[in-house]
C-alpha cells in the first residue's frame, strides 16, 4: 500500500479555498480531511473526533512536548493543531490527508514533512479578491481592509508553497482538476516514489 | 506569453520513451522537440535544421566556448547537443521544448535550468525491460546484456530526475495523459510563476 500524500491547503479569506476543496472530496474518495484538536468548549451538537478532537489544556500542551502535535497555533486563549497520531493512520492506509491551515501552519508541517505538498489558493486578482469580501455583506468596512491587509502578508509568501491554484468566479469544478491533478502528478514524483530503484531491481 | 517548460525526457533502453512522446505531440500541440546539433555528416535526405542544426566541429567547440550549447556529449567522434537560441526562442514563445536526451546531458541542463522538469521513462519492472530488449530481435545477446547493465546504472540515478513514468505494455495513452498531467501541474507551481505577487498587486 503505498503511502498517502500530505497536503497542505491555504487560501486567504475570500480565495474560496474551502468550496475548492468541497468540490474535491465530492469528485474523489482519495483524499480525507485531518480533524483538528482544540482546547475550546465544544459547541452544542459537536462531537468529539468529528468537528473536532476535544483536549484540556493540560492535555494539549503535554501532546506538544511529545512532538505529538505536528503544527499548532494559539487563538483567542486556545490551542488549535494537528494531533501526528490522526494523520499517521490515514497516510499509512494510503490516504491523502488534506489539512486546511494558515500559513503559520503550513510552515511548521513543511519543516517536519519536507514530502508535504502546499497548496495555496488564490483569487484570480486583487479586485476579485475584494469583490468577494464586499460580496458577502456581514463584514465591516474595518473587516474589509483588514482582511484586505491581511491577504497581502499572506501571499507575500506565496513562494514558499508549491503550487498556486487559481479559484475564478463560477470555475469551481476546473479549480477542483487542476487540485487532483497536482495530486496525481505529485505521485509520480522521485520523492513519492523514493523506493523506486529497489523494487525494479530487487522485487 | 508565459514562457514554456524546458523538459527534458530520459529512459533506458526499453523503456519505451520514444512512443510515449511520440503519442504526447499528436495528443498536444503544446510540446515542440528540440532539434539537436551535431558534427556528424547529414545522412542522404537530412536536411540541416530538420533533423539536426549540422554544424563543423570547429564551429561546435566555438558555440561551446560562448556557452551557446547547454548540452552536450562526445559519441563515436563526433558532438551532439542542443544549442541555447534553438530552444530560448520557443520558450519565450511559450512552447514547453523537450530534449529527448540521456543521463549525462539531463543533468547538464539541470545544472544550468534548474526550473527545468526532468521526466525518466521506465518499464514497469526488470522483467519487461529484459522481455522488450530481447523481443527486437535484432540485438544479440551482448547487446541485451550491456543494455540491462546500463539501464541498471541509468536507473540508479532516478532521483535526479523530478519524475518517473512507468509505461507499461499497452498503455501508451496513459503514459502519455500522465506526462501532460505532470506539465498542466508543472504550470501551476510558484517556481514556474516567480511573478505571481507583483501581478496580483501592481496590475
Amino acid at each position: 500500500m503505498a503511502r498517502g500524500l500530505l497536503i497542505v491547503v491555504s487560501g486567504p479569506a475570500g480565495s474560496g479555498k474551502g468550496s475548492v476543496l468541497g468540490r474535491v472530496f465530492e469528485k474523489s474518495s482519495d483524499f480525507v480531511y485531518s480533524v483538528s484538536a482544540t482546547t475550546r468548549d465544544p459547541r452544542p451538537g459537536e462531537v468529539d473526533g468529528v468537528q473536532y478532537h476535544f483536549k484540556t489544556k493540560e492535555e494539549f500542551e503535554r501532546l506538544i512536548s511529545e512532538d505529538a502535535v505536528v503544527e499548532h497555533t494559539f487563538y483567542c486563549g486556545n490551542y488549535y493543531g494537528t494531533l501526528r497520531p490522526v494523520i499517521e493512520k490515514d497516510l499509512q492506509e494510503g490516504r491523502n490527508v488534506v489539512l486546511e491551515i494558515e500559513v503559520d501552519g503550513a510552515m511548521q508541517i513543511k519543516k517536519k514533512f519536507p514530502e508535504a505538498v502546499l497548496i495555496l489558493v488564490v483569487p484570480p486578482d486583487f479586485a476579485t479578491l475584494e469583490a468577494r469580501l464586499r460580496g458577502r455583506g456581514t463584514n465591516t468596512e474595518e473587516d474589509i481592509l483588514n482582511r484586505l491587509a491581511r491577504s497581502k502578508e499572506e501571499l507575500a509568501i506565496f513562494d514558499k508553497y508549491d503550487y498556486l491554484i487559481v479559484n475564478e468566479d463560477n470555475m469551481l469544478d476546473s479549480a477542483a482538476d487542476k487540485f487532483i491533478g497536482i495530486i496525481e502528478s505529485e505521485k509520480l514524483s522521485t520523492i513519492h516514489n523514493p523506493d523506486f530503484y529497489n523494487k525494479f531491481y530487487n522485487e
